[in-house]
């Protein structure tokens, strides 16, 4: 299972087998629950996930005590409230499973151990970080360029398998509409 | 005024006059005019400009042909188009001096040869992606969660230089405004 973990870190820098022996040391592993929470707002944030299998979600709670959805992760994707962690600071947001999942996770204190005695894991994160930024770059775009609906199909174009995997009524929590809304645009798409 | 970067750098990371003497090899120096192009939308994003002075903004042309201002970069900040730059595809952004600017760049292939030549920058750069990625976060949130009105009080608060520096036709696109209407909640708030 934790092969998954050196496979992700292949696509980016080699790591031979007793790297990856001292690498994976640094990490514990977790089974969720569906719906079982591992950050809840007020918490200090203090672990970076990374999905081994299954699928988890961010999402913080406005004002009007709706849950708004901000961010999915799948399998090799990392997640966690990106400041919260780095300042070890408490969190806006919650993170929770969507699915029964696998998880790996990581202290602050250990990351930084881990990028100390492991220098290649520096190139591995800053690939990790300048990907996820790239694609926070181009959400910025979306959220000011297409409308929801447009958005919303385009989601499903582009990234089929969420699509199929996210319970509805999450991904309206993504989208910012009620469930409502997004069963009402699926069925004006399809007729 | 190289030494601008330099201390960036050190801000992360410890780098000998020796070193750094070896990694502004890989940059070039740039005198921008005010309202000159560095980059236009159709053309390949070859550069990653990191701004020594001066203040560069981010925008693309809509589907009515209005400029959307997304990001903005003032001193020791960096700009690319990340995806078009990481690929080497045109980008569908422009890049445009605010200000009459003095900035640094460097190519993709220089950035790749800089990374193995110093591994240092690949704790650097992890760490620059690592912060925008975390504001990226964090702006998405806004997007959801406040209203283009409390964005802009809340903008002003948070970087007032930015406030005063920033032409307020460009802050209106960059909140999505016309200019009209920043002009009038402006005046809202302050009656």
């Amino acid at each position: 299972m934790l092969n998954i973990l050196k496979k992700h870190i292949e696509k980016f820098v080699q790591v031979s087998d007793d790297e990856f022996e001292g690498i994976r040391n640094f990490f514990e592993t977790k089974d969720v629950a569906k719906k079982e929470n591992l950050l809840e707002a007020g918490q200090i944030c203090k672990h970076h996930y990374f999905v081994l299998n299954g699928l988890l979600r961010k999402f913080y709670i406005n004002e009007k005590g709706i849950e708004q959805t901000t961010e999915f992760a799948i399998e090799t994707w990392w997640m966690t409230d990106n400041i919260a962690y780095e300042h070890n600071i408490p969190s806006e947001f919650y993170i929770q499973a969507v699915e029964k999942s696998k998880i790996l996770y990581i202290t602050q204190d250990n990351q930084e151990k881990l990028l100390r005695a492991f220098p290649l894991m520096e190139r591995y994160f800053r690939f990790v970080y300048q990907r996820a930024y790239a694609a926070a770059q181009m959400r910025v775009k979306y959220l000011f360029s297409l409308s929801k609906e447009e958005f919303y199909f385009q989601s499903v174009k582009r990234y089929p398998e969420f699509a199929q995997r996210i319970p509805q009524y999450l991904l309206a929590s993504f989208l910012g509409f009620t469930p409502e809304y997004l069963s009402e645009i699926r069925k004006r798409h399809i007729s």
